[in-house]
C-alpha cells in the first residue's frame, strides 16, 4: 500500500505502460486497464467510479427464466427476430403501466442492448429523406451515440441542455432545426453523465419542434423511472415516468435493461416505435431496405439483417422479468433505489471536503440523486482532475468526452459498497490538504 | 386430412387471405405462414423443407456452459465486447484444430450470429478506400446477405458458380473486378442454396484475384466442414477443412454456430479477421470509425457502437463447447453428418419419381450430400414447382431468390423425421401421376 498521493512520476510512468499519452483525455477503457495496473503494481485499492457498470444481482426471474428456457431447448432454435411473441406484448404493457403510453405489441422489438435500438433508429430516422441525415444530440451524453452516427455516415450537432432549459430549449431548438436537414433528436433522460432530467414543458417542447420539422425523437432512457424525486414505482398509476411519447407522433422508445434490470451482460434491450412512426411510409427507405414502411424496414433491413434477432434464452429471461414487474409481483425500482442513496451521501462528501457539483439543478429544482453525479473542483480542469483524483486512489471520466463544456468529472455510483463511504471521505480529505 | 393434390382455388384463397400474391415467388416466412394456415385449416401435414433450420438439439455443453455461467451471475455485467478472453484462444484454437490456419486470438471475436460478422465485414471492406464500395456475391448465396449490402449502402454484382468452375473462375473473376470499384468477394463454401464446394483449385484463384485487386475476402463458413464427402472429424490431423485462408492474405472467415452446433437460438456466431487485414491501416475508415486499423474500427466501431457484444452467458456456452471440441470429446462433425443421410435418401426418393437435381457436380465430382439440395421437375418452372409441390403437402422455396438463374426448389433436409421418408415418396408418386 503506497504512500498517498501517488508520485506523478510513477502516475505517469505506468501510464506510459498502458499506451496512455495523458491520462485525463484518455478513454474509459484506457483508464480502466490503467487502474488495473496501478493496483496490481502498488497494492493501493481504487475508489471505481469511472464505469458505468451496474453493481447488483440480476433479479431472479430473469435469471431462472433464461435458465429454464435453455433446459426447454430453445437454444436450437432461430427465434423470431422481431422477438417472440408474448415478449412483445410484455414490453408494450411495461410501457403502458409505467408511462400511460400505449404502443401496439408488433411495434415493440428486443434488441441487441439499446444500442442496437439507438444504431437502427438513427439509421431509419435518416434514411426517411436523402436530405435530411443531420442528427441533433442535446448534451451532455454518452458518447458512443455519436461513433454510431459517425459509423452510419451521418453527421451530427450538439448543444449543452444545462444552457436552454425549459423554454430557452424551444428558441434554441428552432435556431438549430432551421437548417432542415435533420432526421432525428436523440438524447438520454435521466442523462448520462449529467442526470439532469427534462420536465414536462421541455419534453413538450422537443415533441412540438420535431413534429414541425418532421424529425424523429429518439428517446434514451436507459435509466427508466430513476428520478427518484418523484415515486414511480405503481404500475398502472399516476405519476407515470416522463416521456416525450405524452407529446410527440414520431418517436423511438429505447429501453435499457442493464441499468434498471441489471441485465448488463445479456445484451437484451427494448425498442419501441410510436405507432404512427411504425406505420409511416417513406419511398427513399427503399433504397436500403426492403419496405418503404418504417417499421418493416427496420425489422427486416435491420434486426433481422445485422444478426436475425437477439438470444432466444435471454428473450425467455426479460420475459419471465417482465411479467412479474408488469403484475406487481417485482418493484424494479425499489431495486435500483441503493444508487440514489449512495449518490446522495458521495455528494455530501465530496462537498464537505471543497468540491462543487457540476450539474446541480433542474431548473428551479435540485438534481435528482442516480446512478451518475458530476463533480469539480475549483480551478481544476476536468482533464487535471481525474489525473488528481487518481493519485489519491479514486477512478473518474472527464466530462469533456461527453459534450459538455464544464470542467469537471463524472461519477458513476454503481461500484460502491458501504464499506468504500469512510475511505472516500479520508482520500477527499487528504486531496483537500494537498490541493487546498 | 383433404385429398391430395389440394384444389388450385383453395390454395390460392388461403394464400390471399395470408397476403400472398404469388406463392411461388413468397419470401420464405410468407411461406411458412402460409404453410402454417394450411395444416390447421385442412389437418394436412406438411413435409416442412422450406425452412434452414437445424434439427437437432444442442451440444449439451454449450447448454450446461451457458446455464452454469447464469447461475454464476454473468448476466448483470456486461461482456467484453470483443469476446471474454479465453473464448477468443478458443475460437483461434478451433480454426487452427480444424483448418490448420493460425488466427491470432485477439483477431477472433464472437458475433451476434454470423449475420453481424459479415454485416460488419462488408461495412469495413467498402470503407477502406473511397471509390470500392461494390461487393461481388458467388451465387446461388443467401439472399440476406445481399440485403445487407442494401442496409450499408453498398451496390453489388453476382454470378452462378455452376457457370464457371475451376479454370473459367479466374478469366471471369478477372473480367469483373476489372472494373477496379470492388471492396470484397463473399461467398459461402458450401454453398446454400446450391451445395456447391469449392475446389482448392477455386479457392486459390479467389484468394490471388483478391490479392491482385486489394479486395477482402469474406468467406462464410455456415456449413463448416459439412462436405461429407472427406472426413474431417480429426482435429489438428489431415486432411483440414478447406478455406480461402489457406491462399489469401486479407480475408474474414465467418462461422455460424447454428447448424454445426444447432445453437441458432443463441445468436451467437464467429469471426475471425486474418493477422494482415486485422493490422492494416486505412485513413478513409476514419470517416466512420475512430481508429484506422482494421480490427480496431470494427471492434470499437462495430461490435461495440452496434451492440456491445454478444449475450455474457452465450458466450460461456460456446466456450464450453469449443473446449470440448478441440480437445476431441466431442465430435460436431458426427453430430450433424445425419443430415448428409438424409440428404441421400431424400435425392434418391425425388430422383425415382420424376425429379431432376439442378446443381449436381462439383466439376468431376458428384455433389456432396448435406443440409441443402436442389431439384426440378421437368418442363416446370421454379416458382411453379413450389406451387405445385404445396398442392401436395411438400414446401420448399424456388431458386430464383438466391440468384440462381435455374429452374428449380431448394430443399432442406433438417426438419425430415425418419417417418418421412415414407410419407415423401407416396406424394412424390402421386406428384408424377397428376404432372406426368
Amino acid at each position: 500500500m503506497p504512500n498517498l498521493p501517488l508520485e506523478m512520476e510513477r502516475l505517469h510512468r505506468m501510464a506510459a505502460d498502458c499506451g496512455i499519452v495523458r491520462i485525463g483525455t484518455a478513454g474509459i477503457r484506457q483508464l480502466r486497464r490503467l487502474v488495473d495496473r496501478i493496483e496490481a503494481e502498488t497494492g493501493l485499492q481504487f475508489i471505481r467510479m469511472e464505469m458505468g457498470i451496474p453493481g447488483l444481482p440480476s433479479p431472479d426471474a430473469a435469471v431462472q427464466g433464461e435458465i429454464q428456457a435453455l433446459q426447454q431447448g430453445v437454444g436450437a432454435v432461430y427465434p423470431p427476430f422481431e422477438g417472440i411473441a408474448a415478449l412483445k406484448t410484455e414490453i408494450a404493457r411495461f410501457i403502458q403501466r409505467y408511462t400511460d403510453v400505449t404502443i401496439a405489441p408488433p411495434n415493440c422489438f428486443p434488441t441487441l442492448g439499446a444500442m442496437q435500438g439507438c444504431y437502427l433508429g438513427m439509421a431509419l430516422a435518416a434514411r426517411r429523406y436523402a436530405d435530411k441525415t443531420r442528427i441533433l444530440f442535446i448534451d451532455p451524453g454518452f458518447p458512443v451515440n455519436k461513433l454510431q452516427a459517425r459509423s452510419l455516415g451521418l453527421t451530427y450537432t450538439t448543444f449543452d441542455l444545462a444552457d436552454y432549459r425549459e423554454n430557452k430549449l424551444a428558441s434554441k431548438l428552432e435556431s438549430v432545426l432551421a437548417a432542415g436537414d435533420y432526421a432525428a433528436i436523440v438524447y438520454a433522460n435521466p442523462s448520462n453523465p449529467a442526470w439532469l432530467c427534462l420536465s414536462a414543458t421541455e419534453l413538450e417542447i422537443i415533441g412540438a419542434a420535431a413534429h414541425r420539422h418532421d424529425l424523429v425523437v429518439i428517446e434514451d432512457l436507459a435509466y427508466f423511472g430513476m428520478d427518484f424525486r418523484t415515486d414511480y414505482r405503481q404500475p398502472g398509476k399516476p405519476p407515470f415516468v416522463p416521456t416525450v411519447a405524452h407529446h410527440a407522433d414520431h418517436y423511438l422508445l429505447i429501453i435499457s435493461s442493464s441499468k434498471i434490470f441489471s441485465l448488463a451482460g445479456q445484451r437484451i434491450g427494448m425498442l419501441a416505435i410510436s405507432d404512427s412512426l411504425a406505420r409511416a411510409r417513406h419511398a427513399h427507405l427503399k433504397r436500403f431496405y426492403p419496405s418503404d414502411v418504417f417499421s418493416e424496414a427496420l425489422a427486416y433491413g435491420g434486426l433481422y439483417a445485422i444478426g436475425a434477432g437477439v438470444s432466444h434464452s435471454a428473450q425467455f429471461g426479460l420475459l419471465a422479468l417482465l411479467q412479474n414487474i408488469n403484475r406487481g409481483r417485482y418493484d424494479f425500482l425499489e431495486t435500483v433505489r441503493i444508487y440514489a442513496q449512495r449518490a446522495a451521501r458521495l455528494k455530501t462528501i465530496f462537498r464537505a471536503n471543497g468540491f462543487q457539483l457540476v450539474y446541480d439543478r433542474d431548473g428551479e429544482r435540485r438534481l435528482a440523486d442516480g446512478f451518475y453525479f458530476t463533480v469539480a473542483y475549483p480551478g481544476m480542469a476536468g482533464s487535471d482532475l481525474v489525473t488528481a483524483l487518481m493519485r489519491f486512489g479514486i477512478s473518474a471520466i472527464a466530462l469533456d468526452a461527453t459534450g459538455s463544456a464544464r470542467q469537471g468529472v463524472r461519477a458513476c455510483v454503481s461500484q460502491i459498497a458501504e464499506s468504500d463511504f469512510d475511505i472516500i471521505a479520508e482520500r477527499l480529505a487528504h486531496f483537500q490538504r494537498v490541493f487546498g
